[in-house]
């Protein structure tokens, strides 16, 4: 698993846009846990770059993240599909999810939530602002340092339909000849 | 096309989690806009039923957006990819995208933004918070009405990389029965 440096934190903006269902890891008195998520956006794609999330007091991360104010996006691809919906049923009060579901942390290098070795990216993250906590259960975060893992040659993601089905990434389209007005982005 | 009436206001998460390319429709002295976008996500699943969009004075829908308070998030499926581009690489200052680009404004039910005919579900939205858009230029919005076409069978959505490349929704997987914890959603 290789790190992209600073310079290319703007793969963040890449690796999110598409709307994938994510895990985010937390790190709290001793503990690190996950948990799967779909609400996320893109929330600014020039420096800092920013990402919203949706992550409420039902969740046992909620109080992690909110104390710690760090985690872990971690973007998993569609040969973990059972394993994501799994972490997604079982709460971390009562497992250990590293364990249970044979994945392996490893150490970031700006947060002390764990990066997790599977997913063929990992976004270490920073909470910049919680004042929408309250209302919206809704944080806002820096990406602080994105990871990719060039041995993993799976790249599809998985996408939730908010009905317990999934769309795995298809075909690509290639339409970066008619992008004339964002070559920035590009 | 056909409304799906309040009770069904719930499929407007179904429509967002998944992370589709969008295009958003907005009227404004006498003239009607579409804009394609991507950063978008479900904030609250439970009524009301909240969303949340980057759009920001940059574009050119953005003032009409936070004049009117109004929207419209429609949802286009893969074969008007090469349109949902050139939609994005044009200004609404300097062209009529409606008709420019062959599309077929529907009136709405509950905002004064046109529906697309062509788009296969249609969101009606209203702004319910812009306290965020200064410093985000993020909107949060209501959905007041949903719209779906029956007769448009074709439903894989767009996801865009970010640079300029897309994803078509590929495979479906079935996991509803693993999602024990969450079955108020299924």
């Amino acid at each position: 698993m290789q790190s992209i440096d600073n310079l290319y934190l703007e793969a963040t903006h890449m690796l999110i846009e598409p709307g994938p269902v994510v895990l985010v890891t937390t790190h709290y008195r001793g503990k690190s846990n996950i948990m799967t998520l779909s609400s996320l956006i893109m929330l600014q794609q020039n420096p800092p770059f920013l990402l919203g999330l949706v992550l409420g007091p039902w969740n046992y991360s909620y109080k992690a993240l909110y104390k710690t104010r760090e985690c872990v996006i971690s973007i998993p691809t569609q040969e973990m599909a059972s394993t994501v919906v799994n972490i997604g049923n079982c709460s971390g009060e009562d497992e250990d999810k590293f364990s249970k579901f044979n994945l392996t942390p490893l150490p970031a290098l700006k947060v002390g939530a764990p990066l997790i070795a599977e997913c063929f990216a990992n976004i270490e993250c920073k909470v910049t602002d919680n004042t929408l906590v309250g209302k919206y259960s809704f944080f806002i975060l820096q990406s602080v340092n994105v990871w990719t893992d060039p041995e993993h040659k799976e790249r599809r993601t998985l996408h939730h339909n908010g009905d317990g089905t999934f769309v795995i990434d298809g075909e690509i389209l290639d339409l970066k000849d008619k992008m004339v007005k964002w070559p920035e982005y590009l």
